[in-house]
């Protein structure tokens, strides 16, 4: 046997591989320059979430040689950060990274992908996305939009936000001023509170002079370069509504079906490079950036159990409200709550017993 | 704006492709027709491990135009399942999957590349090895074995294995015949138990005599195959030795820096789309598993608190003894646990409560 296989080895060698390589120019040929752009839905400066349509760009032009070359635009440089996935839809540009919950406006059924309300966690996303039929539901959904998406990246378990003062019980939720969007904002409000939606750069301001009573950004790292800290000291955790939140990789239908199949793979690849890339630069970053902020003072506070548990059940019934009145939302919503409690009845059993024991001898020193 | 940006589109639509693709033959003709093998660790059976394979050579094969091919063989077919990495280092083969702790007696600092006892869960251990300079440590370590490896595959925290009978103290330790392996072999013997280094195909029917008391294999999909429920009714978890255990791709050092770059991306990014995969199928595989297993009267069981807290003082001891004779484990053990422990700071705040409240939502119903 080892003597077959270094015979093999031998003659499927360097001098082998270049004969080769001439004798199939026609194959390589077909394979076509080309130039795209992809607008992010993000800023420069949340250069993690950013990094990720970089990460993926890089990995696409390498593994093509340099023949297929996007080039990324920050939100705002060519495209407005909310107006991505319409870029896409017209043709204004081939792709766009997103977090597709900002388009629940047009169809609450967008939160899925993103992630929604007391949802999954980054890696049973990934579960169901992957292999829980996840990506195919909601790429179906997608055609209605003409794009086809891939995730690539998360954010993991986001924060729940700075508070200037403390939150002790449900009845404080009751007319506070939380700079917070989408469905977790609609959750607010059931419960009383009012969502704010201020752009990134209005907040500091805002929250400073008490305008806002809280507000919402992402994690350590992120929040950290805004200087909640110096202002609102109460920092809430978790973020029930970003348990896990997903990007995607959104490019036009048409243009993904003219890809060649080769392209195809290498997108496809590229992104779940992407995927694990920004979660893990995620991970890497904020345990620094949360001893720094607790370092100069900020106060972490878990949500009341009150608190957390009125959310819940106001998410279970506009959940169940929109259901009702919208066949993609129920569908989607059906097949990620099942697999969702699935996940939990399995995560609650060895991952979450060995975190739990890690957690607690970390405490002891 | 948008009118500039629809002739940009139109000038760089189809046609100015195919003219640009035939204008540049001679950078695709560099691309070489390559025939690699890779050898498996994993026999055809584990499905979800040997599948890792599969999905990264399909990828690599794709994302080629099939220019690139690595033909993939199980543990066995043509190398013994451990030494897959020998394999590659005398250059039967380009390439291996497999997982490095495999090779814990040629030096011990291979444990930390797929995961130690009391390590870190699969997302934390992503974040180390892409961010947090563990996969360059490990490659300067790998250099010694003239390999080159990149993570390509994530079990998640894995059970405790199969027992006859409830193991209710540390008492219950001492005289233990237990199937395991490696660093948490080591381990047990100081509990006073005894690993028993059995293969797969044996477990079964020493498990029914009682030549031995327990056996660990992996976690509720793989498990459920060897039908352990039917002779072992006792199913403890967490794998506190296997927290979250990374696969990898293993290339021939010298057969890597002889990939052209563009190769060499492709390779990158089809290793992580193999990790996130892997880890998804599992994810995703688990919980019906575990359904039927609990379904059919297994009983699961957590390993007492005081198992866990010897468990861990031995493996620390171990950890010390090992850091103390090699410098290479040290070094790596010193870099690993610095991370491992900041992970935990930042996991037990958003992360773990978010996961706590799910949990005890769902048993709530």
């Amino acid at each position: 046997m080892p003597i077959k296989r270094r015979q093999f080895i031998a003659t499927a060698g360097l001098a082998g591989l270049a004969a080769t390589a001439l004798s199939r120019p026609a194959i390589a040929q077909t394979m076509p320059e080309l130039h795209w752009r992809l607008t992010s839905s993000f800023p420069r400066s949340l250069d993690l979430l950013y990094g990720g349509c970089e990460t993926f760009a890089k990995a696409v032009a390498e593994a093509t040689d340099n023949r297929f070359q996007i080039q990324t635009f920050a939100g705002g440089d060519i495209v407005p950060s909310l107006q991505a996935l319409e870029a896409v839809q017209n043709g204004t540009v081939e792709m766009c990274q997103t977090a597709m919950y900002y388009y629940w406006n047009k169809d609450p059924t967008f939160a899925f992908a993103t992630g929604v309300p007391f949802g999954m966690n980054a890696r049973e996303a990934n579960a169901w996305l992957y292999h829980g039929g996840g990506n195919d539901l909601l790429n179906e959904f997608f055609k209605e939009y003409q794009v086809f998406a891939l995730p690539a990246g998360n954010t993991g378990c986001q924060m729940g936000g700075w508070f200037r003062k403390e939150l002790k019980a449900l009845a404080d939720v009751n007319g506070l001023k939380f700079r917070i969007g989408g469905f977790a904002g609609a959750v607010l409000q059931r419960l009383g509170g009012t969502p704010e939606p201020l752009a990134a750069a209005e907040i500091y301001s805002a929250l400073e002079k008490g305008t806002i009573d809280a507000a919402d950004y992402l994690g350590p790292y992120d929040d950290e370069k805004l200087s909640f800290n110096k202002i609102a000291p109460y920092y809430y955790y978790p973020g029930w509504w970003a348990g896990g939140s997903t990007l995607h990789i959104a490019i036009g239908a048409n243009k993904w079906a003219e890809l060649p199949k080769a392209y195809q793979a290498v997108v496809t690849a590229a992104a779940a490079l992407a995927n694990v890339d920004v979660q893990a630069r995620y991970d890497a970053k904020n345990p620094a950036a949360l001893k720094r902020l607790v370092a100069t003072g900020s106060q972490l506070r878990p949500f009341p159990q009150e608190v957390m548990e009125a959310s819940y059940k106001a998410a279970v019934d506009i959940f169940q409200e929109l259901s009702d009145g919208n066949a993609n939302f129920k569908k989607v919503h059906d097949a990620y709550m099942t697999f969702r409690n699935d996940q939990y009845l399995w995560w609650q059993v060895a991952e979450y017993s060995y975190d739990n024991f890690l957690i607690r001898q970390r405490a002891k020193g």
